[in-house]
């Protein structure tokens, strides 16, 4: 299976429900707080977690349409933080993905407002997609495990320690462990793609011992997937990078294992999940 | 009826159920981010909205207690509100209810994070419940209205129109009118107030008709509440302050105008939704 095929047959489909959402609500939103919450969503980076709700919900069995909301509302969230992060007050950051951020874009009143409005958004999508009618127990479940994993115990608690972590690397002091590493990469960037990656199964029909299996593979993708982006980013030294700790040959087997235990988590799985192994390969060996 | 007797009946519930929401999570969040998630919740403002979303639960023959999730939700949402607009970048206050802010009394980073996560912690609040199990189609129902209400078409939205009328009026331009005004005060203010109080009818039981009066009760509430805000702080002339167009008595008698415009469209409710009616007179006529 060709794994950059797949995405490119998914991708076209999640950005036409994500514009679907914004040209529904476009006339009553103010122009300037529309334009920064599109500003980083087209175009866009990999939609590598939407990609990843999609192939969890074949995985089982079911359709990728049926992940379609879940894939938005990830995609959604994760720009939010994005957005979020790159603030002053924050990582302060000027340019993403070759373009200005977006309190440069905008000012840094509406990149707040934008980063707050696409998570409200994320729940909007999820709460009135078909499917919510249709199954609105399932859906609900993936209302909350989205909500738990991109808050005070995930996502945001995890970027609050990065910003600890930092001061502590740029004080010179000790303290920085694997320990606490894993922890952050396990909150800051895993957490999301379990939600998605859960969440999409769910929405496929998953029974319990899938969600399960699941849950550790996506824990282990996503860990492998920021040390992935460590690598890429070795030149710029980031804060909570995995090279503070080891050298890249360590780091790149060590993602390079934790795919390896991801993918024997769901050797049960057969044919059908198919692209979701090779996107857990892609998450590692992709070049930007 | 005593609404205050009410109030004081109501209020420690809602305190319990918030403080049981941060006593669960606590040892998995970094401790400064969960400090200033508290900060402005304990002691918390007059809980307003809370209440009425318990109010209008009993409003329409059901019980406060179903309404509870939604109480919680719409506190921490009010509360995240807060603590973004208190920001520097946006109204930069130091000070709020005799305290410092959050960001004064934290930092700016986490001060973002903590209102990023008491957005999350809103929803998860709901999918969680008992409630959500019992009846998951009516818990969708009022995440999808709650994540509407807050979001680039409601609370966002007006924040985002409040600081531009603000940056008008500043350098002295017109362009400021009533109709401007009440677009923000319906979106800023009124939506919050909306999604409690149909939210809250809803997990009561509320029919089609119940629903469809409490969104206008609501929203007339709301404005009239601003207003009532407004006068409050007649002295410090905030931005979009109804003030700014029409003097004290005439803002008065709009507010409680619309109280009785409001009331007229829940006539039909009976003795069950005393409290409720009692709630939107007390909330034009409070004194702090």
């Amino acid at each position: 299976m060709d794994v950059e095929a797949y995405m490119a047959e998914r991708i076209p489909q999640i950005d036409a429900a994500i514009e679907a959402r914004f040209e529904r609500a476009s006339d009553r939103v103010p122009a300037p707080l529309s334009g920064a919450m599109r500003h980083l969503l087209f175009p866009g980076g990999k939609r590598l977690r939407p990609v990843f709700a999609l192939a969890a919900a074949e995985a089982v069995g079911g359709r990728a349409r049926a992940a379609l909301p879940l894939a938005v509302a990830v995609e959604l969230i994760h720009t939010y933080s994005l957005v979020h992060d790159d603030l002053p007050c924050m990582d302060d950051d000027d340019w993403r993905r070759g373009r200005p951020t977006v309190h440069v874009a905008f000012d840094e009143a509406t990149a707040v407002l934008a980063g707050d409005a696409l998570q409200s958004e994320a729940f909007a999508v999820l709460a009135e997609d078909p499917v919510a009618a249709a199954d609105p127990a399932r859906m609900l479940f993936v209302v909350g495990r989205l909500a738990r994993a991109i808050g005070a115990e995930g996502l945001v608690g995890g970027q609050q320690d990065d910003l600890a972590f930092e001061a502590v690397k740029s004080a010179g002091k000790g303290g920085a462990d694997h320990v606490r590493l894993a922890s952050i990469h396990e909150r800051k960037t895993a957490a999301l793609f379990q939600a998605a990656i859960v969440g999409g199964a769910a929405l496929g029909g998953a029974n319990d011992d899938e969600r399960g299996r699941l849950e550790a593979f996506a824990r282990d993708v996503g860990v492998a997937f920021q040390i992935a982006d460590d690598l890429l980013d070795a030149d710029s030294a980031e804060a909570a990078s995995i090279l503070r700790l080891q050298g890249q040959g360590d780091a790149r087997a060590g993602a390079e294992g934790l795919v390896e235990r991801a993918l024997e988590r769901i050797e049960g799985f057969g044919e059908r999940a198919m692209a979701l192994r090779e996107l857990a390969r892609f998450a590692v060996r992709r070049r930007r």
